[in-house]
């Protein structure tokens, strides 16, 4: 007998329960993108790995998956390059495609290929899975799904409000209370000039970030541990200490920010971004965090990452802005803003607070019994006309016992039986039975579509 | 400068335009398979090479794409192995794992793995990518989508009957005119049994079909080169020359298979098919086709094509009944129908017809033109409003000139454009502009939101 057979780890099979939740959430975040003008692109699974190298860090190149060359792999190879056995040097001889690590670098890969084609600002969204061979662990998988939103070439901050818009809609659909936080590069590289410790920002953010769990002292204590001098950690008190509303916390950086332009700027693209979302209603709370900074490599102005409120779990949304999407393509001047929405953390969220709509999960509304050639004639008729009218139905293909049949309706959660015997057939109607409530009811075709479209 | 950058050949990327229309056909797909009952499922892109190895034929075995295994590959490979340079077997010691090349072995796997937690019948579908390292050429490409259904654990032919019933609702919903082919791989058994030549089934089938071509003698001819004999060929004279209705030609089969069970069975099964579908007011015709002998070797009941009537292109749906789709896997006597949907020529048969809707592509439907900060601020406030009463509307993000702006708006093909000036702002309404009849009118936000949704 055949092995049993297995997929590989760090990925998953999606069951129809599953699929139909995850449905939701990407039909939520698509129909969100369409409201604000999004529109969608594709982009191949595999990649030139020129494309891809050196795009990740070391780390990452390691981190891709690479696709065989297909016919002789070995043509050009000496005896002496084979023996070295030298794995990452001859997997860029055997492989020349690699699986896309991200959203980012196929876009900006799409954006040079296709400038000629395109309208700048550019309004891209992307749902699409990316493969990491990153050890697997619980959360983490080497293949998932990303669901960015970016737009290139338009430096408004126009653009920035406009995402965090998104973010509040459709965590408003999800009915997940979040607090979407927000930050800026600006001010993070303003701090480091102010204190004269421009490469020590993340030290910083990451012992400003413990406050609340260590206090005061001991996050002074871990600055000075970190080689941060006194005069600047004296600077920083206010700094840490921030707190109050956006509004008092933007009137405090203005102040210890004076002396720095690019601090002074980020404060005022922050207070733009943050006064004019407060005119639009938004349904979940901004909170202006400076220990947020995210891909600060990457990020160049705002940066968002949006918490959930009532589950405890790591960020469920992340962006920023970015200068020079394209550079490394030869395509300069191409700056954009974008968010990721984590479709599998969203998925745990909703999950914990079975958040999902029951008409989430589209199964079989209804479901005829068979009872033999006769009656599934009959039923075939009827349900012509139901799914004409936009019902999911079946007949049970089998004529089997009615134990079985309704095992099946109850094991999909068919909510509507429908049951057709020599009665129904001659009086040309239908016993309709609820599996929720038991109560069964002789219906006509018109009834039964009318009870089911309630 | 960096080399421009290019994708693996044989892929593609999408546009927005071209997404807009490839999600109308997976949507439309999509939606009969859900008002039928079928189930959505996803399986990995990466699948072991053990579960894809020799199911494919050797050819198919050399077209998958295969994927280098992470850390050290060469791990218990001798000099000699290495040396030996043999590509194809060093490729299943370099790599474990591999790129889907179709959905149905992915499904054959995933019931085998699942078993225990599926309730048979198990009706599922199936939208994703598959990979094939085959030589790309005009309509045939490395990564392409399958749309498969099947209902596996049910040997009911109502099972066909149904999967016709949603071809011929798919195509009835494109506004795409088709002929649905079915034959019987028991009708064809039966055909090599009394001719007595029971492995010649495809050389007569490829002659037969040449009738209308080449004319009765001439393929008579071909059947004596192709070494069939005399006797057997007079006995296949009126099966080459059978026409008239699917009636008829059943008629006529029963006569010439009289003396095979099998091929009586294959008649009886096409006979309850068709005049079952005969009852339920398909819209497209359907046509019995005793040269169908798709996938032969696989099929083992009735087998069915779909031909475009207005397009001169190849097959673009096929499916058939099969036996024991995971035996391979150790799970004996599942046995199952299916079809698949080729989304890549309906795509162009679509496109050569100009048959898609024009609500499928759901771009922006409203943008409005940036005049400024307080201009802005005001249109921000009429897109609330509006995006909540589901119009896909903008604000274009920079406050640049006017023409720019139009020619956003001509490019992403929107139709309306909002004008906020001054004397809007202070009347409290939107000049609102048809971008088709050039029409301008000053409207109120709710008179604006009326006209959109009409």
């Amino acid at each position: 007998m055949a092995a049993k057979p297995c997929i590989p780890k760090g990925t998953r099979d999606f069951s129809p329960a599953e699929m139909a939740k995850r449905n939701y959430i990407f039909d939520t975040i698509r129909s969100v993108y369409h409201l604000y003008g999004f529109r969608q692109i594709e982009t191949p699974a595999m990649e030139m790995l020129s494309t891809l190298m050196g795009k990740y860090g070391e780390e990452g190149d390691k981190l891709l998956f690479k696709i065989q060359n297909s016919g002789d792999y070995f043509s050009g190879l000496t005896d002496e390059e084979l023996l070295s056995r030298n794995a990452s040097k001859l997997a860029c001889k055997f492989c020349e495609k690699g699986l896309r690590y991200d959203l980012t670098v196929p876009f900006a890969r799409y954006v040079v290929m296709h400038r000629e084609e395109l309208t700048f600002p550019f309004k891209r969204y992307q749902i699409q899975p990316v493969w990491r061979a990153d050890r697997p662990q619980k959360g983490r998988y080497r293949e998932f799904y990303q669901c960015d939103a970016d737009v290139v070439g338009s430096d408004s901050l126009l653009n920035e409000v406009e995402l965090m818009q998104i973010v509040d809609t459709v965590f408003s659909r999800f009915g997940i209370r979040v607090c979407i936080k927000i930050n800026n590069r600006k001010i993070l590289t303003g701090m480091a000039e102010i204190i004269g410790e421009a490469d020590r920002i993340v030290d910083i953010t990451v012992a400003i970030d413990k406050l609340d769990k260590i206090g005061l002292d001991n996050v002074n204590a871990e600055l000075r541990d970190k080689g941060i001098s006194e005069e600047a950690i004296a600077k920083l008190q206010p700094i840490i200490l921030l707190n109050g509303t956006n509004e008092e916390k933007l009137a405090t950086l203005r102040q210890v920010l004076a002396d720095s332009a690019t601090g002074l700027k980020g404060v005022e693209e922050t207070e733009f971004i943050l006064s004019t979302l407060a005119g639009l209603g938004l349904k979940n709370e901004l909170e202006l965090d400076l220990t947020l900074a995210r891909g600060l490599n990457y990020y160049t102005g705002a940066i968002f990452e949006v918490k959930a409120l009532d589950v405890q779990i790591g960020s469920i949304t992340g962006g920023g802005r970015y200068d020079n999407l394209t550079g490394v393509f030869g395509m300069a001047g191409v700056s954009g803003v974008g968010i990721s929405f984590g479709a599998d953390r969203i998925f745990d969220v909703l999950n914990q607070l079975d958040l999902y709509p029951k008409e989430a999960v589209n199964g079989t509304q209804l479901l005829f019994i068979n009872f033999g050639e006769r009656e599934a004639a009959f039923s075939m008729q009827v349900l012509v006309k139901a799914r004409m009218a936009g019902i999911r139905a079946e007949l049970y293909p089998d004529c089997c016992k009615m134990k079985k049949q309704m095992s099946y309706a109850n094991a999909n959660g068919v909510p509507y039986v429908a049951l057709v015997g020599e009665n129904e057939i001659n009086e040309g109607k239908v016993t309709l039975k609820n599996m929720e409530t038991g109560e069964q009811r002789l219906v006509a075709p018109d009834e039964l579509i009318a009870e089911l479209k309630k």
